[in-house]
C-alpha cells in the first residue's frame, strides 16, 4: 500500500459533507486534511457530527485558511454556485476537483442558468467537466481534472433506463419516472417544510411542474439513446431519512427480449450496480449507507410496458459515495475501495 | 332527529373494524349493536383498541350469537370469502349489507376466482351488488341491498382518472398509476414483512407483476371510458401508518383543455372530493382520518402528459369512511354525516 | 342550544393555533371570528394548513385589525412575552383571556424572569391568573378572567403525581419524572435540530441541567402536597409527531395502600382523565388527537417504589384541548364539549 | 496478518444473526463457515437479508449438517434454551462458545428458571460461563471457553452506573433506570404488537411489574458495589428500529465529587465507551451500527441526584458487536477489530 492522498472538503456542514467524512474514515488511501465552513470556522467537526468522535480530529476552517491548493484533490459539498466560483483557482493550481453540486453537470450553460437563476460564468469549465457516472464515463473520469458528480435522482433514473436505451428497446420519447426521496435529499437546512412534524407519516409529490434534476436526467439519457428522449419526472418526498426509490415506465418496442438477461449482462462487471433476481423488488434499506444501485426489471402481465425499480442511498451512490468512486477511478485505485461495507439492515 | 339505525359489524378485530367503530362513535344516527370475532369472543372491544375506551361498551361475539338478522344493516370488515358465505342469509332476512371486502367488487366472477384462488359460489349476488363509489354510482347505492365498498387503491386511482376518462381526453390504453400505501393497508396480521423493523425508514414496490386491485381498477375505469382501458399499476409500501398517494400519468389527446377547470367542475358538488388550487401538491396527512380524496392536476411543461395526484386515507375514504358514506346514502342521510371532522395535522 | 361564543386567536401559525382551529371546527358553541399573524397577514389559513380546507374561511390578520376587543374570549397561542404585552388591554376591555403560553403560569414573577430571560412587567396579572388545570382548579376557572393553560409536560406530570401527593403517600422530596415528547412540542419553527433527518429513528434527552417546565411543575405539585416538593425532571425527544409519555417514580411511605383503587377513586368523575385497568401500560397513540390523560399505576415487585405512567397528546390535553376544556368551564358548558372524539388508532 | 478463524452461527434468521454476518463481513480475521436454521435450511442467506448480497455466499443449514464441531468458535444467536441444550456438546469438542442469548447470564440458575419458565439443566456451565462485559471482565473473557454476552438493556444500564458504584458514590439501594429500546430489541418475530401500524408514532412502557433483564442487571451492578443493590427498571418501546437510551437516576452520597472527571478517568482506555463532554446529551443515532456506548453524566441544579444518560445500538454493543468484541479478546486480537466504522448519521 502506498501513501495517503491529500484531500480537502469545501462546505462540510451539510449531509454530503458528513457523509464524505464517514466514508473517508473507512478509506485506506484518502486523508482529509481540511474541511471548510465559513460559518462554523473554529468548531471541531465532531461537535457538530458526534458520529465522527474518534474518527476526525479536524475543525472547520475558513476556505482561505485551509490550504486547499496543497491538496491533490478537493471535494465540493456545497450549494450551487460555490464550486463555480472557487474551482477555477484550484484547477489552475493543479488540484483535481470533484464537485458534488450541480455547477458543472449541465453542458448547456444557458439551461443551467435558467434552472439555477444565477449567471454561470465558466462555460469552458462546464464543457471540460466529466460527468461522473462511472457506469457510462469510466475512461473519461480516470483522466479528468474536474468531475461533476451526478445528482441523486439522476443517478437512480439513468442507471435504471440505461440498458433499455442503449439497446434501443423502448420508446424514448415517452419515458416516465416516478421517484421518491428521503428527507436528507433536501439538505441540512432550517426549513419548516422538512421538520419531522411536517413530513413524518405522510407522503407528497413536489415539483411536478418542473424540477432541477430533469434537464440533467434528460441530458444523460439522451447520451445513451439514438432517438430523442423526453421524460416525465415526478419526485416525491417520503418519510424516511435516506434512500431514493425510482419507479420507471417505458413502452417496449419489442416484447420478446429477455429483459432480465439484458440487465444482468449490462451490469455484470459493474461493482456499484446489483441486478436482483427476476421477480424481486428492491427496498431502499437494502442499500442504506452503501454505494450501490439495486435494480429490478419487470414486465407486468399482458402489457407492453417495462417497469424498472431502482434504489440508491441518495447520500452515498447519490452523492458522497459516488464522489469517492470517482476519486478511486481518478487515482487508479480499485473502484469500490472503502465503499464495500454491507448496508445496515434492519 | 330520528332514531338510531341498528347495525352489526362482522369481523371487528382488524383496522377497518376499529375504524368503523371510531367513526360510528361520531355518527349521530348509527348504533352498532354487535361486533363479531370468533377468535376474540368475550373480549371487550376497548381492551383490544384502547382508543375506544369510553366510546364502546361492546364485547366481541361469535357471529351466531350476535343477532345480526335483527340489524338493519351489517358491515363486513372481513378477509375475502367471508361475506361471500354469510351475506346471502342476511340479505334473505332483509338486512342490507355493506361489504368492505373484495367479495362482490368484480362483476366477472371468473376473474375474482383467479385472483382470490377461491370458488365464488354467488355469481348472482356479484351481479346484483352495487359498486359503492358514490361519485359514480350514487343513485344505485341509494336503493342497493348489497354494496361492495371499493378498495383503497381503486378509490384513489379511479377518482383521479375519472374526469379525464369521462371527457375522453386521454389515451385510455396507456394509463399508468404509481401508488404508495401506508402499512395499515396490509391489515392487522402477524407478519414479519410488516414489522416496524422491516418497513420503517425504507420504501419498496411490490406486486409489480400483478396486484389484486388491478382488475377492480380496470373494471371501474372502463365503465367511465368510451375506449378500451389498459392500466399499468405499481403499488409501493411507504413507511407510514395511513394514507395512499397515487401518482397518475396519461397522454393527452388534446393539450388545450383547462384541466384545472375540468376537475373543479366535475367535483364541485362532491362532498368527499376536494380539488386543490392549481399548482399545489396534496399530502396524505391532509386527509388523515377523513373521508376525503384530495386531488391536484398538473401538466408538466412542454409535455403532452397529464399528471394527477390523488390522496386518501386508506382506512377512511379507502374503507370504513366510504362504507359509512354509502350507509348515509342508503338510509337517506346527508352524505358526510359523521364524516366531517378535519384531518389531524400535524 | 344557544348562540355561538365569539372568539379570537392571537398567533395562529403554530401547531397550537392550527389545533385550536381543528378543535373549534368540532365545537358547537365556539365561533372563531379572527386569527392573527403579523407575518402571514392576508393569507388564508387553509393555504397554510390544508386540513382546514372546508372548515375555516378565515385569513390571518394583523392583531390591530382583528377586532379582538369585540370577542368574548381570546386565546393566545403565542411564544412567551406576547400575551404579557397584549392581554392587559383585552382584559380591560372585558374580554376573557385564555393564554396557552407560559406568561402567567408562574406566581413568582422573579422565577419566570430567570427562566424566560425577559422582564415580566405584569406581576399583578400573574397573581390574578388562574392556573388552568381543571382537575385541581375547576371552581376558580369558572369565574376566571385570565387563565394560564398548563404546559404539556406539567399536565402529564401533575396528573400522574396528584393522587399520591394529595394522599401524602410518597416522599415528596425525591420525586423523579422521566418524560418524552413528540417533536410537535418544539413548535413549528425552522430549526435544524427538529428536521426529520435529525430526530427520526433516534432518541435523546435534553435540558437535563434544567428545563423551563420544572418550576411550573414544582409549583403545581407543591400546591398538592403538605410536605416540601423536589422533583428531578428529565425530558426526552421521541421520534414521533405528537404525544407525551411521562414515567414517574416516587418512594412510598406506606406499601399497603391499594394504589389502583386510589387512582380510580380520585379520577372517577374527571372527564379528561382515564385510569387504565391494573397492569396495563398506556400508549401515547391511545390519546392521539384527544383531550385525555391516560394513567396507569404500578408497584414493581418487592420494591417500595411506585411507578406512574401518564400519557397525553401534547397539542390537545397539553395545549389546545385543555384550553377549550377551560373555555367550556368558563362559559358554563359541559366540560368535554367538542372534545369527545376517539383517538385515531392505528 | 495470520489466517482466518473458523466460526459458526447457530440461529441465523433473527436480527442478531444478520448483524453478526454484517459485522463479520467487515472483520479481517473472522470467517463464518456455517449458519444454521432448521426452518430455512437450503435458503441462501442473502435471499432473506438482501444487504448481504455480495458479502455472504452461505445458505442456511440444519444444525446437524453444519459441521459446527470443526469450528474454533460458535456464536448462538438463538432464543433462550437453545444454547443450553447444544453448547455442552460443542464445548466438549473443544469449540469455544459465545452465547448471545440469556442462557448463561445468570449465576443463580433458580432465578433463571423462574424468569424463563424452563428447566436449566446445566448449572455447572452457568457457573463456568464468563459474563462478557469487557469493561468489567476483560481478563476472564480472554481465557473463557463459554461467554454469556450481556443483554442490551443490561449493557447500557451497567456501563452507566459502573463508575458511580465502583466509587461508592451513590445510594445503591435506590437506583432507577428508565430506558427505551427500538423495536429490533423484540426480535424478528411475527407479532401484531410490533407491526409498524402498532408502534409507529407512539411510545409506551412495558413490563413495569418485572422484566427478564432486571435480575441480570442487578446481578451485574451488585458485583460492582460494596453495598446492596436494588434497582427499579422501567423499559419502554420507542418508535425506531435500533437504539437503547437509558436514563439513570441515583442519589449522591457526596455532592462534591467531579463526576465528569470520574467518568472520563474510568473509561479513558475503554475502546467501546465514549464519555461525552460535560453538558452534552447523547443521541441513539450517534451510535447506530457501532459497538459504542456513549455516556453523559449530569447533576441537575440544586439536587443531590445524579443523572446518567447511556446510549447503545441494541444490536451491536447490545448484542452482535459485543459478541465480536468478546471474540477479539478471546482470540488475542485488538479489541475493536472490525468494529470501528463510524455511525451512520443522519
Amino acid at each position: 500500500m502506498s501513501g495517503k492522498i491529500r484531500a480537502g472538503i469545501v462546505g462540510g456542514t451539510g449531509y454530503t459533507g458528513v457523509e464524505l467524512l464517514r466514508l473517508a474514515a473507512l478509506h485506506p488511501r484518502l486523508e482529509v486534511r481540511a474541511i471548510t465552513s465559513r460559518a462554523e470556522a473554529g468548531l471541531r467537526v465532531d461537535r457538530l457530527f458526534p458520529n465522527l468522535r474518534g474518527h476526525c480530529e479536524l475543525a472547520f476552517q475558513a476556505p482561505e485558511d485551509a490550504g486547499l491548493e496543497d491538496c491533490e484533490v478537493v471535494f465540493f459539498a456545497t450549494p450551487h454556485a460555490v464550486a463555480l466560483a472557487s474551482a477555477p483557482r484550484l484547477l489552475a493550481a493543479g488540484v483535481r476537483v470533484i464537485d458534488l453540486s450541480a455547477d458543472f453537470r449541465l453542458r448547456d450553460v444557458a439551461v443551467w442558468e435558467k434552472w439555477y437563476a444565477h449567471p454561470h460564468g465558466a462555460p469552458e469549465l462546464a464543457a471540460q467537466a466529466v460527468y461522473g457516472l462511472p457506469e457510462v464515463n469510466r475512461a473519461a473520469i480516470a483522466s479528468a481534472r474536474l468531475v461533476a458528480v451526478p445528482g441523486c435522482y439522476p443517478t437512480a433514473v439513468q442507471l435504471g433506463f440505461l440498458p433499455l436505451l442503449e439497446a434501443g428497446l423502448v420508446d424514448s420519447s415517452r419515458l416516465i419516472a416516478s421517484a421518491a426521496s428521503g428527507v436528507s435529499g433536501a439538505g441540512r437546512q432550517a426549513k419548516v417544510d422538512n421538520l419531522l412534524t411536517e413530513v413524518h407519516d405522510s407522503l407528497k409529490a413536489y415539483g411536478v411542474a418542473g424540477h432541477r434534476h430533469l434537464p440533467e436526467i434528460e441530458q444523460g439519457l439522451q447520451q445513451l439513446s439514438a432517438t430523442p428522449v423526453q421524460l416525465t419526472f415526478v419526485p416525491h418526498l417520503a418519510p424516511m431519512i435516506r434512500g431514493i426509490h425510482a419507479t420507471l415506465f417505458a413502452t417496449l418496442n419489442d416484447c420478446t427480449v429477455d429483459l432480465q438477461a439484458l440487465f444482468e449482462a449490462r451490469y455484470r462487471n459493474e461493482p456499484a450496480v446489483d441486478v436482483l433476481p427476476a421477480g424481486e423488488h428492491p427496498q431502499t434499506r437494502s442499500v442504506r449507507g452503501t454505494n450501490l444501485c439495486r435494480l429490478a426489471v419487470h414486465r407486468p402481465v399482458d402489457r407492453d410496458t417495462v417497469v424498472v425499480l431502482s434504489v440508491i442511498d441518495n447520500l452515498v451512490k447519490g452523492a458522497a459515495g459516488q464522489a469517492l468512486q470517482n476519486f478511486n477511478i481518478m487515482f487508479g485505485l480499485p473502484e469500490q475501495t472503502g465503499l464495500d461495507a454491507p448496508a445496515l439492515l434492519p
